[in-house]
């Protein structure tokens, strides 16, 4: 929840400007997390973080210059905090290891992402997929490709897959997963499996199929947190 | 393409009623997965179909009545189609693949179906969410659930799963890569794998996830084509 700010006259001093200008990207992500980018207004952002829409309006003079604060403000620095230690010659499972494991952790101090991902992005005409596509770190989604690749080769990944469609695959089921978990457990009557768990299913999924692992992979995960 | 049907006065004869109702039919679900549903107007449906929204009205007097219309008679045989033929006791694997396999050719009839699942039914607030969750065969799910818990309980399924969400995962991953496929071949250059390239793709995923696999499965599964 957004903290609710006083409107001052004038001016906002400095550390207040960032707090009411933080608040207002807070709000206006939940709300897009909830109704998607076209069905929020300024007033609605205005209404959630408790300011009026002429603030909205001094932060962000368009829906556009909002749009641009919340890709490269927000989600940018996620993808670089995913994909920044990302190392060419890593292996395959290594890469996708980590991949889940940033991914989730950047959802669990920005839920509205999986959903706005999916609503925004993948869709066609989605309001943030040009925006977003400038922010896709090519070089890095190389790493795991060539990894897996090379891992064809030397007969030690699955010939099965397509090494460019797996980046897709990882970051798909993470953000599916992540954006219907709490829906599926209503549907299902179960309860919201936490962060631990759907790291376990998803790279579980993404290394070993259903297969059963042979050998003692879960000592090593666990010695690593 | 639907094809394009001529006007005739008052009240058309039945197969032209048929066929023209389908045009509609067709036409709808085309745009919904352009435009979603909320975009999709019924002039847009009539003009796409070469017919007048006068009548769009005859056929379906609501919109209601035409997403009625959509869910049982496109959405809800193809749901039966791909989770008939699942039998309890099945093995898990068998399942996983029967299900990708009519999921895959269920779309390849009706290309509309991966984007309009992922902005209608797993968006909140999606307009296909209720009524499609009338049509979930649960009971057919809880054999997919069950297959996998016996064989993790018989230590031949990866214990690092969660039984419950694994029909998520199958159906998830299918739906995002039918509906991004050729996003991601645009955005990386490549050509659109096929039917087969996908299934393998998918398939092996679940099934093996980057672990090579031990034992011959590619000829048991060509076999059976």
């Amino acid at each position: 929840m957004p903290k609710r700010l006083t409107r001052t006259p004038g001016r906002p001093p400095a550390n207040l400007e960032r707090d009411a200008r933080d608040a207002l990207l807070a709000a206006a992500t939940d709300l897009f997390a909830q109704h998607g980018v076209a069905a929020t207004t300024f007033a609605m952002i205005a209404k959630r973080a408790g300011l009026t829409p002429a603030m909205v309006h001094y932060y962000f003079t368009s829906r556009e210059q909002l749009l641009d604060a919340v890709v490269e403000e927000r989600i940018a620095p996620l993808i670089a905090a995913v994909w920044n230690p990302a190392e060419p010659g890593a292996a395959p499972e290594e890469l996708i290891r980590g991949i889940v494991d940033r991914m989730l952790a950047g959802i669990e101090r920005m839920p509205w992402i999986p959903s706005t991902w999916m609503r925004e992005v993948l869709n066609e005409g989605g309001l943030l997929r040009s925006r977003m596509l400038r922010q896709l770190p090519f070089g890095k989604i190389d790493f795991l490709t060539d990894a897996v690749a090379r891992g064809q080769k030397g007969k030690t990944v699955n010939s099965d897959l397509d090494s460019g469609l797996i980046v897709f695959s990882v970051i798909g089921l993470v953000m599916l997963h992540m954006a219907t978990v709490r829906f599926w457990a209503e549907l299902f009557k179960r309860t919201t499996p936490d962060r631990e768990e759907m790291c376990r299913h998803i790279t579980g999924l993404l290394l070993h199929g259903l297969q059963p692992t042979s050998h003692p992979k879960k000592d090593k995960r666990s010695g690593k947190r």
